[in-house]
C-alpha cells in the first residue's frame, strides 16, 4: 500500500487504541480476571479497521476528523472483538488461536471468555450512549449499529446461516446473505455511523450506505480468497479452514480469478458513491482499496 | 398475595409477553433456529417482575401508565433472559432446567444457545433505541441499562465474582458485592428507568434508585431464603445448588433467619423512599412486597 493509506491506517489505529485502553476498565479493577480477557482480545494486534473507516467517513461529511469520533471507533472495534471471541469458542469455531495469539477461551477458560465477549458488547453500547454528538445522532446511531449486529441482517444472523451451512452445498444466495450479514453489515455501519457522529443528512447517509454495503462485500470476498491463497503465518490463523469445513464462501461458488474480479468490481461501484464529495473521500477510498488488497 | 397486587402483576406480564412478541422476530423468520431459540427462553414462564417494577415506577413517577412503556420492559425482560441463557451454559453453572423446562442450550445445542443470548442483548438496546420518549431521554436510559448490565458495578462483574466466590469462604462483603452487581443492578435500573421514560426529574430518579437499591437487594436475599428453604418442584429449578456449590450467599453468611429480618428492614428503608409519592407508589409497594413474601 501506499504511503499515505499506511500512515493514515497507523494514526487511526493509534487513536482507536488510546480510545480502548481509556475506555476499557483496567486489568487490575476488579473483577480482574473478565478486565483482563477483554483486554487480551481486545489488545491482541487487531488492525482497527472498522475504526479508521468511521474516521475516514466522518472526514468525508465533515472535511476533518470530529472531535470524539475515535469513542465511536473503539464501541465498533469492541463489537467486532466480541464476535471473534464467542466465534472462537469450541461449540462454535473451536480455534486455539487468533492473530497468532491464543483465543480468548485458550488464556482464560470458556465461562470468562463467554463473559468477556457479553461485556464487550455491553460496553460498546454504553460508549455509544456516552458519544459527544446530539441526542437524537446517538439513538440514531444505538439503532442503526443494533440492527447490523443482530440476528435478522446482521452479524449473528450471518453467524447462524455460517453454522447452518456447513456441509451444504453453497449456492450464490446463500453465499451473498451470509457475507452481507456476517461482516458487511458491521463495515457498512461503521462506515454511515461515522457520517452520522459528522453530521450527515439523509443523502449523505444513503450514499455512504452503499458505499459501505459495495466495500464490506468485497471485503469479505477478499478474505475468503485469503483464506485459500495464504498460508497460516502470513494470516496469522490457521488458513484453509474454510475448506476444511466446508463453509460457504465466495471462491467455493465462482473461484479465485471471478472473485478477485467481483471485488475490484464492487469496489469500483463503491468509489462511484463517493463522487458528490471530491477530495474529502480520498482517504475513504484508499482505506477501501487497501482492506481488498491486503495480504493478511 | 393480595386480589390487587396478583392482577397488577398479571396485567403487567400481559402487556410485556405481547410486547415481547411484537419485538422479537417470529419462530419462521430467518436464521429460523436462532429466532427459536430466543422465543424458547424468552417465553419460558418468567413472571416478568422487572418489566411490572418498571410499569409501576412510571405510574410513580406519571400517576398512570405511560404509552409505550412496556417496550422499555420487554427490553429489560431480554437482558434477564440472556443473562439466565448464558448462566446455564456447561461453562457456567450447567443447568439443565430453567422454570421446569429444558434451558436454552439443552433444546437448541450450545452455539445456538450462545449466539441467542448475544442476540437478546444486542435486540434489547435496539429496542430501547426506538423508545417513544426524547432522544435525551433514551441516551440516559441506554447508559443506566448497559451500565448495570457491565462488569464493574453490574451483572456480568456480578457473575464473575459469582464463579470465581464458589468454594471460598463466603464474608459479609462478598456476598453483598455479588447480590449489589449480579441481580441487584438490573433491579435497580428497571425501576429508575421506568422513572426517566415516565419523565422524572433529578430528585425522583434519586428516590427511585435509593428504592430499586433496597428492594433489589432484599429480592435477592429472599431469592437465596428459597433456595435452602424450597423444594424443587415449587421452584421450578434445582434447589439447594447454591448450597452444593458452596456459593456465597445471605443465609451462608447471616442464617434463614436474619436473611429474613433483613429482607424485611431493606423493604421498609425502600418503601420510605416513596413517601412524597403518597398513593401513585402503591402499587411499586406492593409488587416490591410480592417480591420478598414469594414462595417461588
Amino acid at each position: 500500500m501506499s504511503a499515505d493509506v499506511k500512515a493514515l491506517i497507523q494514526e487511526g489505529a493509534a487513536l482507536t487504541d488510546r480510545a480502548l485502553e481509556s475506555l476499557i476498565p483496567s486489568a487490575t479493577t476488579v473483577p480482574v480476571s473478565i478486565h483482563s480477557a477483554m483486554r487480551h482480545s481486545v489488545f491482541a494486534g487487531g488492525k482497527r479497521l472498522r475504526p479508521v473507516l468511521t474516521m475516514q467517513a466522518g472526514v468525508t461529511i465533515a472535511g476533518a476528523r470530529p472531535k470524539g469520533i475515535e469513542r465511536l471507533g473503539a464501541a465498533l472495534e469492541m463489537l467486532h472483538t466480541y464476535s471473534l471471541i464467542h466465534d472462537d469458542l469450541p461449540a462454535l469455531d473451536n480455534d486455539d488461536l487468533r492473530r497468532g495469539k491464543p483465543t480468548c477461551h485458550k488464556a482464560f477458560g470458556e465461562a470468562i471468555a463467554i463473559l468477556a465477549g457479553d461485556a464487550l458488547q455491553t460496553r460498546a453500547f454504553e460508549v455509544l450512549a456516552g458519544l459527544d454528538c446530539p441526542p437524537a445522532a446517538t439513538v440514531q446511531i444505538i439503532g442503526l449499529v443494533a440492527n447490523a449486529v443482530g440476528t435478522v441482517e446482521g452479524m449473528i444472523g450471518g453467524q447462524v446461516l455460517d453454522i447452518e451451512s456447513e456441509h451444504l452445498k453453497p449456492t450464490p444466495e446463500l453465499v451473498d446473505s451470509i457475507h452481507r450479514a456476517k461482516t458487511g453489515a458491521l463495515i457498512r455501519v461503521s462506515v454511515v455511523a461515522g457520517g452520522i457522529f459528522a453530521g450527515a443528512a439523509a443523502d449523505d447517509v444513503a450514499r455512504l450506505d452503499r458505499f459501505g454495503r459495495k466495500a464490506g462485500l468485497a471485503f469479505q470476498i477478499a478474505d475468503d480468497v485469503l483464506d485459500v491463497t495464504a498460508d497460516s503465518v502470513t494470516l496469522g490463523k490457521t488458513a484453509g479452514k474454510d475448506q476444511a469445513t466446508e463453509k460457504a464462501t465466495w471462491p467455493a461458488v465462482y473461484g479465485i480469478e471471478q472473485s478477485l474480479r467481483d471485488a475490484a468490481r464492487l469496489i469500483d461501484e463503491a468509489f462511484a458513491a463517493l463522487d458528490p464529495y471530491g477530495s474529502r473521500a480520498d482517504g475513504l477510498k484508499a482505506v477501501a482499496q487497501y482492506l481488498v488488497e491486503r495480504k493478511n
